[in-house]
């Protein structure tokens, strides 16, 4: 093994050769002789088994999308991107590959594990009191970052670059459906949308839009002049994501399919020829994105869609999902048949059942496998984490191509460290289970940490049949996630806004107003976090040291200023709180409703909070402000004419909102700076601004002692004190 | 439609001719001309439908078996026994079918639907703000009670007969395992026990125990000498419990089948040919236990076992469960076969998967099954819900004859209203996820309403593998549960006491032991439940009635004293607790440690309660008594020579202790009253008993403001005020 530290950076460890993921090319390490490296590490049977020892006290956060707690203590993860529907708690292995963590406690210590294949990560639950960390090759990377968890992230994520921005628009309301199946449900659901005064920016097109779900084509027939279709829809200001999947159909004439054949451009067999599996369209090849032509080709590929006006899409099914591959099926099939007449044993009734359900996504099959990366023939397994990394690279690349200057809507399902540069993430198939709320806001400060800082989970759940409350529960925390989509499965029941009832649809009608109203805020704290490599969603320990802030686990920090406590329980009407320092509780219910009553002090310690339905608990620190603005139907008609700020300020308040145009690579253009400085009588209120549309700003400030004061001021740069 | 009314119990409402179910066989119901109903009841395409309204602040209480939480809003139910392993929050049917619940609100309603066909509960989740139930025929009875939840309970519970008694070892801990298959091992289990000194008083023998899967035999190779065997297990305190399975093994001079053939007593074909069927034994034939010839010839089949030393048992896979039916296979193997070679559209293989996959518990397989019940041939799917029932009664009528005056240990896996005169139930395959920590409490109240007082979860989890701190938590919640078993699948992490490391043996040790400290105290309140037909397990709201207890989800009342709010998620230190009254929390981590310092008293209100992995919370009401008597490695050497009582008392509180041989049916012969009385300084305090064994009594006593004192007492029925 060889060392290497870096001054910056921290230490690298490295074992062997290891097929490089280039999602760390950085950080200046040099070559030293030796170092001392925390717990065990042994090199046994082929593989690597770092043990590392954990004292009771010690978190271990990390590991991106994965199931359970933010602690990821108690459960062996699996790094292997898997197209699994049932995210249930004994789920090892999610869509990502995230093998970031970091062990929080006295003194923290933050592992990203380079390798493209499978890693294990046992967290205290086979090997009791011990992170366990197993690869299951000699050859691997590791890096050791030192510092708080702040400055391990930071670190960590300077290191794999920054992270992906999308237009302002994708802070919009998104809605999906697999399927809006033709052009005019989909002008249906945004003429629904306007007529029930809902915000939306996105309509997505899940796989019914495509011809025989082909890559890059067109059903004609459910989507008539699809370019004049995106444009009327793009005038009125909402924009079409359609999905697009790593197979490609094995269809002649079919242009990608002949081109990739020509080529050579497909994953192979052992034997050199294209590797036959089937998924949505029937038999497909799938693309080598690890090969940089492949890259280059395929991300063009996207061209096609954009020169009809899209501007965003969505890369699915790239673990990559496999339904069945040719030579499974024939196997399963046989077994079927020889079994025909029999009376059967029970144990050959069960073979025959896994036989078949094992078709999906068979280790047999990803063996079978083979790409061209880096020059060389290499197994699929030995680089299976990094196929849907590079998949949504080459649409990246694309993107790049098409107008270096402009930013793209991409999210995707499979991931690994370091394709976060190129895109954000949905958490894939969840469930319409209170479980899954509650996961998804677990999941949040994991995604951040592996980069993933445009990312948000299916809300009110893809699979399975919502109901009103949790549909009304699951908006008001996406409210806060940088990515804020309705997505839900074809069977299941509709879940757009209006699909329960009058009180469901008014209550999310206002959680979705409230979302445009903090937009601006939203946004701007979502540019701190990537241009800062910090968290948006941190856990409470990232902040306060005390013992209760280090175990809770159904609150998160937003940003600098936010503590969040959603209620996330069927029939609640309140949830235990915990309030690591003095703060102010906004019970916020819609815009318009806002009043100096939402608003009230809290002490310290632990608390009750009363919250009906409409209710959406904000907690804000101390010294810290939150801004609003008017709401609007589409982001881009959003300003600052109207602004409304909250603060607590016990005796300083700075907040600094910035903006831009919202569609190039020109960030913060723009900014506001509010300074709010607590006065023996009242406050003195500072803005100074560069953004000519600030207009109005009412400020509702409560001081250290609970009073609440509601100050309004006219115009910019003013400088002039509350009166 | 008719109408009836009982003086004491309530009304009836009468559609049509129900097939019969014998639930309710009395409470004196007179017709009368008509009475409002609440809500509306439709008649519709040969449904009845009951649309009822629910207020905001209605809780649904009920539903026995089923998922989610005690207030079951949110969500629609379907009762249909069903053989479903994967207990997500989507699953509408577990094993039970128990239609009965309690709109519980400002003036709460209790309505039973009795039928033996399926049944679909809407709680306010397709149709807002309603509970509307569907029967899928127009014959059917509803009982509606009415009065408090408590009131109602007991009106419903005395109606359906008092519920199923246990032997007093079934309050000791039992251990599980899919399988010890052999004597050896179970031997082994059991000194495991003793070496490590941990009580124990069963061990269950799974499937493998039979030789190949038939119902009443034993499989001489892997337990050679089994009366022998049994005997010796029974001589050092460890009862064994075979599990019976609902399915006859198709194997010619099996006496089961031979003579179920003989005298066709097996559920038939249209045909009226046996239905062939395949469970674990591969083809089997069901008994069709409706047929009171066959309750009383499969009844007698467990005299077998009992000569041979049994006295319990579990019944299994009898909703019932099938693998596959003869027809189902072959048309699905033909399926497949038709796909051979060709190049599968993606639905057509999605076509195949589900047919292998639907191949088990199929409604097509129970439309093909008919009975004779009441002497008519009769669907299955009519009667569906009666079959594991059935079972059970059978199993009761055996025991029944064999020795009419002692008690047998019964649980069953599929149950139905009125069968808890027969017997206990476990609830089935749930798995290692803390989720299912947390259903296991919620699910307790709802078992109870429909009778099952002796019930319990597989502790740790069936499926999956299991995490050292999940096992130690679940264990402090079994503590409480009559039934205490620790119960593994096939495959998964061993989950014996010993199983994970020293730590959590120690700790799962002390649960243990705390556990028979107990049984005498909850052997007393399980008693008083039964008898008295009350809730063990009860939500708050059936105590309290602020807004707070009516919504707390994760805390329930048990017997009339106490208040448990068990910690149920993963690397927790401690939870939030509501005290809806002034309670002495006792933090309870061993029999041995009892101090003063465990003790501190709680105003009411919301607490944040440090909970180390060692402390188990235990709430105990103003006025009331806990009694622990020293722990004994078998609920057999239990006695009152040493007894501890914990009690919180502000003025007087009284607590009767009732005991009895614990095997006759002759119950609470012993009783020992407990008054301790407060004082201007201090407490008195009397004991009468009519137990001998009655020794030095140590209490630990709290008053109003907080004090506590400990007081030693010798012999009894002294009279003797506090020294």
């Amino acid at each position: 093994m060889r060392y290497f530290k870096s001054d910056n950076y921290g230490k690298k460890l490295v074992f062997g050769n290891m097929i490089p993921t280039h999602t760390i090319e950085q950080g200046n390490y040099n070559e030293v002789d030796a170092y001392e490296v925390i717990g065990n590490i042994d090199v046994k049977d082929g593989c690597i088994i770092w043990d590392i020892p954990l004292r009771p006290t010690d978190s271990v956060y990390g590991l991106g999308e994965s199931v359970r707690g933010m602690n990821k203590r108690g459960f062996e993860y699996r790094s292997f991107c898997s197209d699994d529907p049932n995210h249930t708690p004994d789920k090892q292995a999610l869509y990502g590959a995230h093998n970031f963590l970091i062990i929080h406690g006295a003194s923290p210590v933050g592992i990203y594990v380079d390798f493209a294949g499978e890693v294990i990560f046992d967290v205290d639950f086979i090997k009791s009191d011990f992170l366990q960390i197993r690869v299951s090759s000699v050859d691997v990377t590791f890096y050791i970052f030192e510092g708080s968890g702040k400055e391990i992230v930071k670190k960590f994520r300077t290191l794999i670059g920054q992270s992906y921005i999308p237009p302002k628009w994708g802070f919009g309301y998104q809605q999906s459906r697999w399927s809006y199946e033709t052009a005019e449900r989909v002008t249906e659901i945004a003429t629904l949308f306007d007529e029930y005064d809902i915000p939306c920016d996105a309509i997505y097109l899940d796989i019914d839009y495509m011809e025989r779900f082909k890559d890059f084509t067109i059903d004609a027939k459910a989507f008539p002049d699809f370019e004049k279709f995106v444009e009327t829809l793009y005038k009125s200001g909402i924009h079409l994501v359609p999905i697009i999947d790593a197979g490609v159909k094995v269809e002649p004439d079919y242009e990608v399919y002949e081109e990739g054949i020509e080529n050579d451009y497909f994953v192979k067999t052992d034997e050199g020829k294209p590797f036959p599996a089937a998924v949505w369209p029937g038999k497909v090849h799938f693309p080598d994105f690890l090969n940089p032509e492949v890259e280059s080709w395929f991300g063009e590929k996207y061209h096609k869609l954009m020169d009809l006006g899209i501007e965003g899409f969505w890369n699915d099914m790239n673990e990559p999902a496999i339904f069945y591959s040719e030579q499974g099926l024939k196997d399963a099939i046989e077994f079927a048949e020889q079994q025909k007449g029999k009376n059967l044993d029970i144990y050959t009734f069960f073979e025959l059942k896994d036989r078949i359900l094992n078709l999906s996504n068979s280790m047999t099959d990803y063996k079978r496998m083979y790409h061209t990366y880096e020059g060389k023939k290499v197994n699929h397994l030995d680089v299976h984490n990094l196929y849907g990394y590079h998949m949504t690279k080459a649409a990246a690349k694309g993107f790049e191509s098409y107008d270096s200057n402009k930013r793209f809507l991409m999210i995707t399902r499979a991931s690994h460290i370091g394709m976060a540069k190129y895109s954000g993430i949905w958490t894939g198939d969840n469930h319409s289970w209170w479980e899954h709320l509650k996961l998804n806001v677990q999941m949040m400060p994991g995604l951040n940490m592996a980069g993933f800082v445009y990312s948000g989970a299916d809300t009110g759940g893809f699979g399975g049949n919502v109901s009103p409350e949790l549909l009304t529960r699951w908006h008001q925390f996406s409210l806060f996630t940088p990515l804020f989509r309705n997505h839900s499965a074809m069977g299941t029941r509709p879940q757009e806004p209006w699909a329960m009832d009058a009180k469901t649809l008014s209550l999310i009608r206002d959680v979705i107003r409230l979302r445009y109203a903090l937009i601006p805020f939203l946004y701007s704290e979502f540019m701190a976090a990537v241009l800062e490599n910090k968290l948006l969603f941190a856990p409470l320990s990232f902040f306060y040291s005390d013992h209760y802030s280090r175990s809770v686990e159904d609150q998160v920090m937003f940003g600098d200023g936010i503590m969040l406590a959603p209620v996330y329980t069927q029939n609640a009407r309140g949830r235990m709180t915990y309030c690591p320092e003095d703060m102010v509780l906004w019970k916020a219910e819609n815009y318009e409703s806002l009043s100096k009553d939402q608003l009230t002090l809290l002490d310290q310690g632990h608390h009750y909070i009363d919250l009906n339905l409409s209710q959406i608990p904000i907690f804000i620190r101390k010294n810290k402000l939150i801004v609003l603005v008017k709401p609007k139907n589409r982001v881009n008609d959003l300003d600052l004419a109207e602004i409304t700020v909250i603060g607590f300020v016990d005796t300083v308040a700075e907040y600094t909102l910035t903006n831009d145009d919202g569609f190039t690579k020109a960030y913060e253009t723009l900014k506001t700076k509010f300074t709010v400085t607590r006065k023996t009588e009242g406050f003195s209120i500072q803005v100074d601004t560069n953004d000519a549309s600030l207009g109005k700003a009412t400020f509702y400030l409560i001081d250290g002692d609970g009073a609440v004061q509601v100050t309004v001021q006219e115009g910019q740069d003013t400088g002039i004190s509350m009166v």
